[in-house]
C-alpha cells in the first residue's frame, strides 16, 4: 500500500517540524488533541490545518493502537516519498556517496541513513528495489534523514548506463579485500558501495568497484555489522578531508 | 526465567559449534533429527548426547514455533551464562575495556559485543543490571562473543570501589564534549565508556572519566547510533596502536 500510495508516515514533533521545515509534500495529519500536549507541536498541527492539509482527529488510545512510537506524542504526518534519480548525484567537489544494495533489515538501512547523515556523505543510492527505505523501522532509526538528504532509488541497469557514475571512484567494502580501509584516499568524488547482511557485495556491485577495502578485524571474525561499517568508512573518509591538524591550526 | 537459572540460549550449528570449542557449561541441547542436516551439525548433537548432556528431541513443527532463526538449523544449546566480575578486568599492556550502562536495545547491546570483538577490545564491563546481554536478540546481534569474550557486569558501588579502575584512563564519548575524539590517545589501558541510546552518559558514568571527547557530526545532528559510535571510537583505538605504517614496513 505504502509503495502505491507514494506515501510514507512520519511520527513525533521533531520529524514533522523537520518535514515541514523542508517543505516535503504533507498529504495529510494525524493528532489527537488530548495526547498532543506539546506546545510547538500543537502550533504544529494548527498551522497544517490552517494551510488546508486533510486531518484525521483520534482518542488517545485510537492514536495509540496506530503508533509505533515509546511515548506517543500525538502527532503524525503522511508525507510524499521522494524518489531521486540518479541525475541528482552529478559529482561535486568531495562529494560521498554511499551506494547500497539488498540490505534487508530496515533498522540497518534507517541506521545507515542516520551515520550518513550524521557524518556528512551527500546522499545515498539504493541499487535495486530489494530494500524500503520507507519502512516505519527505517523511518525511525535514520531520524530525519529521509526528510532532508538525499535519496538516489535506480535499477542496476539504469545506474550501468548512467554517464555520471564515471566521475566517481567507487570504493566496495570487502572482507576478503587486500587492501586495508586506511590505505586508499577517499578525496574527490567518491562512492562507497556496500553489499547486504549475508552475502556482502553482490557480482553487479563488484563489477562497479575501482577499488576493494576491507576494514582489519580480529581472528575468527570476518564481519561487522553493515551501519557499523558504514561508520567507520565515513568517518575515515571525514578525517581524511578534515584532518584534525587543520582544525587546530585554524584556533 | 533466564535470570533466576543463570541460563541463556544459542541458536545454530556456527554456536553451539563455538560453546563446545570455548569449553561453555553446555546443560542442555534442543535438537530436531529432520531439521539437522548439516554433516558437522549433526556429528555435534551426537558427541553432546555421547557426552551426557540432556537432550530434547522436536519435530520441525515444534522445533519452528520455540526458535528464533530465520531459517533455523534444528540445533541449539542451552548454556550456563557466565558473570564475570571486576577483577577480571586486570589492566594489561595495550587492554581496552567498553564500559556501558543503560542500553535499552538488546539489537544495539548484541551489535556493540560484535563491534568489540572485531576491533579487539579486551572485554566489555556492563555497569548496573538494566541491560540484558542474554536476551535472546542480543545474544543473536553478538555472534559468538557471549561464548569466546570477556563480560564483566558489575553494580555502581562495586565499580567505583574497584581498585583496579585506577589503572584504567577512561575516556567517555559525549556529544557535548570540547575534545575530538581523534585528538586523543588511547594507548595504553583504556576504558571506553558509553551512556544510554536516549540519555548519554549518566551522571555516574561521567563523574568515572577522566577526559570527555566528541565525534563531529553536521550541524543538526547530534548523535550517531551507540553501536556504530563504538565502531568510530574502536578504531580509532585500534588505529592508533597500529598504525598502517608499521604494516608497511613489515612487508
Amino acid at each position: 500500500v505504502r509503495d502505491r500510495h507514494g506515501h510514507f508516515l512520519i511520527e513525533g514533533v521533531r520529524f514533522v517540524s523537520a518535514a515541514v521545515e523542508m517543505s516535503a509534500r504533507i498529504v495529510g495529519l494525524i493528532f489527537s488533541p488530548r495526547l498532543l500536549t506539546h506546545p510547538w507541536g500543537q502550533k504544529l498541527a494548527r498551522k497544517l490545518r490552517q494551510a488546508g492539509v486533510p486531518s484525521l482527529r483520534l482518542s488517545p488510545g485510537e492514536y495509540r493502537t496506530f503508533s509505533t512510537a515509546e511515548s506517543p506524542q500525538g502527532i503524525a504526518a503522511i508525507v510524499r516519498q521522494r524518489w531521486d534519480s540518479c541525475d541528482l548525484a552529478t559529482a561535486g567537489y568531495n562529494s560521498c556517496w554511499v551506494c547500497l544494495q539488498g540490505i534487508r533489515s530496515p533498522g540497518n538501512l534507517g541506521n545507515i541513513f542516520r551515520t550518513c547523515q550524521a557524518a556528512g556523505a551527500t546522499g545515498a543510492i539504493l541499487l535495486g528495489s530489494e530494500s524500503d527505505p520507507y519502512d516505519p523501522a527505517c523511518v525511525r532509526a535514520s531520524m530525519s534523514y529521509l526528510l532532508t538528504s538525499a535519496l538516489v532509488r535506480t535499477g542496476v541497469e539504469e545506474f550501468r548506463d548512467w554517464p555520471g557514475r564515471r566521475d566517481y571512484r567507487v570504493i566496495g567494502a570487502a572482507p576478503t579485500a587486500r587492501r586495508d580501509y586506511r590505505s586508499v584516499s577517499y578525496r574527490g568524488a567518491v562512492t562507497l558501495m556496500l553489499g547486504s547482511e549475508r552475502k556482502g557485495l553482490s557480482a553487479t556491485q563488484l563489477a562497479f568497484c575501482d577499488e576493494l577495502v576491507r576494514i582489519p578485524m580480529q581472528a575468527g571474525m570476518d564481519s561487522l555489522n553493515v551501519a557499523v561499517a558504514v561508520g567507520v568508512l565515513l568517518y575515515e573518509a571525514f578525517n581524511q578531508r578534515y584532518p584534525l591538524r587543520l582544525k587546530k591550526n585554524r584556533r
